[in-house]
């Protein structure tokens, strides 16, 4: 990985219940910024983020927070099927299991009482949906304030559909082999590529392609930025199984999975902390009247979509 | 092929030209309604279209017109990598191959003087654009309307990497073995399902998976419309080749590439005839804007896009 890896520091949550149903120690990696400050805020990755590739707000707008990056379960630096042998291997892994492990991780060893706010992108914005809905009910809840930053309360059929097209054309790669690709001592190249030229084109907006941004990554032109050079591809440094694991927790995505009996607007309308849902207005995987719909159903939500034509 | 095959006919263009040089003898094939009608009506095949897959309209609007429904090269009716050894390996084909040889159809074989019109729909609506710029300029152009239903005179930078996905998919599958399957006597199934599955999410809008209209299709669960029994995928009929020969083609639309020195603007410019532009409202491929965009430069343009959730 050429990341930096600085000041990340690991916790172990012992006998971890995961909500598949199997029991057993998982790590949380994570960061904590200005530790001594008394203002908390958690802010977990999001797909393909890793703790130091995550914006963490702490030059601007939280620089007197205490800013802790909490990696997902399954991201590689937290307990992930790359990392642990044991790691749950029927793509059971659910957002819950992500909550409830941050929580052990803030209550248990940073000895956190109450979280200001959760911040996440993307997957990082469902999280927070999540975090809301379980620890963001009742007159004093634990959590104070969600941000939702281009998420969703509940993965919407086209996003399932559309993660189905990367994650078919690894599962489907030669040298990915049917998942025997540790086995055989590979690196599934080939199909890490194809699972990135499979995601590219949802990334940002027509609008963004029209205008060419991609010479803003330093290709020279379309094909090149699709076809980036050996190494250099945006998933390529990524374990198979770790994505796929992540991916499968995103098409489940649905806070009515686990309040509001199955309905994920009666799970919003419990929620009591103060939700900001900021969507992207070209966003092709969560657009904007998604997010203008599940806001209804909040108590206390402000919706305000970013204008960008970044996706 | 389960398709019905009745009424096609075969036309065989000796030592044809192909723009990427390749001189030989290439089949052209076709349907034609009402072969006396004096109104003769031009309707090139879709994306993974056959002749008798293809709206002829005949029961409707051209119920008194001479309609020849036209396959274009590549399609597996036409010459194609699957019924013809000899035909360029390379992805050369281009859609001047597919005018040239439906003008020498109409011309040499079928004794058409003038067409009323040219009709197609995506790769059919990108033809009818290419037909207008090849036979559609001057006082008394050979083609007198062109309907391009969600086309475009330029495939955009957002369509050409939206087609790297499946293509990527089925390229770096397991059986397509890097295009050995032939040679291995495998039809590569896991590589055809996997670039359906990359291309689902592409087909129609949010809105249509919003509302669930996969339904229509008879799928229980959007995860059964994804997974297909076996023998039932959307391409699981066509030859990988085939599918890789059109996409590529596909990718190079460009009427700029043969008029215009390289500006399709320009190019269109040139058109004398009326062309219809009519995208889909919630295309995303083919966006409206893009086609408001190429009508301003036509002569004789008009820009009518069709209010619908289908994409």
């Amino acid at each position: 990985m050429s990341y930096d890896t600085t000041g990340i520091e690991y916790f172990t949550v012992p006998n971890f219940k995961f909500a598949g149903g199997t029991s057993k120690d998982v790590k949380i990696a994570y960061r904590s910024f200005n530790p001594t400050s008394p203002k908390k805020v958690l802010i977990p990755t999001c797909y393909s983020g890793r703790i130091n590739t995550t914006l963490n707000f702490t030059s601007g707008a939280l620089k007197d927070y205490n800013v802790i990056v909490v990696a997902m379960l399954g991201n590689g630096e937290s307990s992930s099927p790359s990392n642990d042998n044991d790691f749950p291997s029927d793509y059971s892994l659910r957002y819950q299991d992500c909550i409830n492990s941050q929580y052990e991780l803030l209550t248990q060893h940073l000895g956190v009482k109450s979280l200001d706010a959760v911040i996440g992108f993307s997957m990082g914005g469902q999280q927070a949906y999540y975090w809301a809905v379980m620890h963001g009910s009742g007159p004093d809840p634990f959590l104070k304030h969600a941000v939702a930053i281009c998420g969703s309360a509940k993965t919407s059929g086209h996003n399932y559909a559309f993660l189905e097209g990367p994650t078919s054309a690894l599962i489907a790669s030669k040298d990915y082999d049917g998942g025997r690709y540790r086995q055989n001592g590979v690196k599934p190249t080939q199909g890490l590529r194809a699972f990135s030229r499979a995601y590219a084109a949802w990334l940002s907006s027509p609008e963004w392609f029209r205008q060419e941004l991609w010479r803003s990554t330093g290709a020279a032109s379309l094909k090149d930025y699709l076809h980036p050079p050996p190494g250099k591809g945006p998933h390529e440094s990524w374990d198979a199984e770790d994505l796929l694991v992540l991916a499968r927790m995103w098409q489940a995505g649905d806070v009515g999975s686990i309040a509001g009996n199955g309905d994920y607007k009666k799970a919003l309308e419990g929620v009591t902390a103060r939700v900001l849902v900021m969507p992207s207005k070209t966003d092709q995987y969560f657009p904007p009247e998604d997010g203008e719909e599940e806001v209804k159903y909040l108590k206390h939500g402000t919706f305000d979509p970013i204008p960008t034509i970044w996706g």
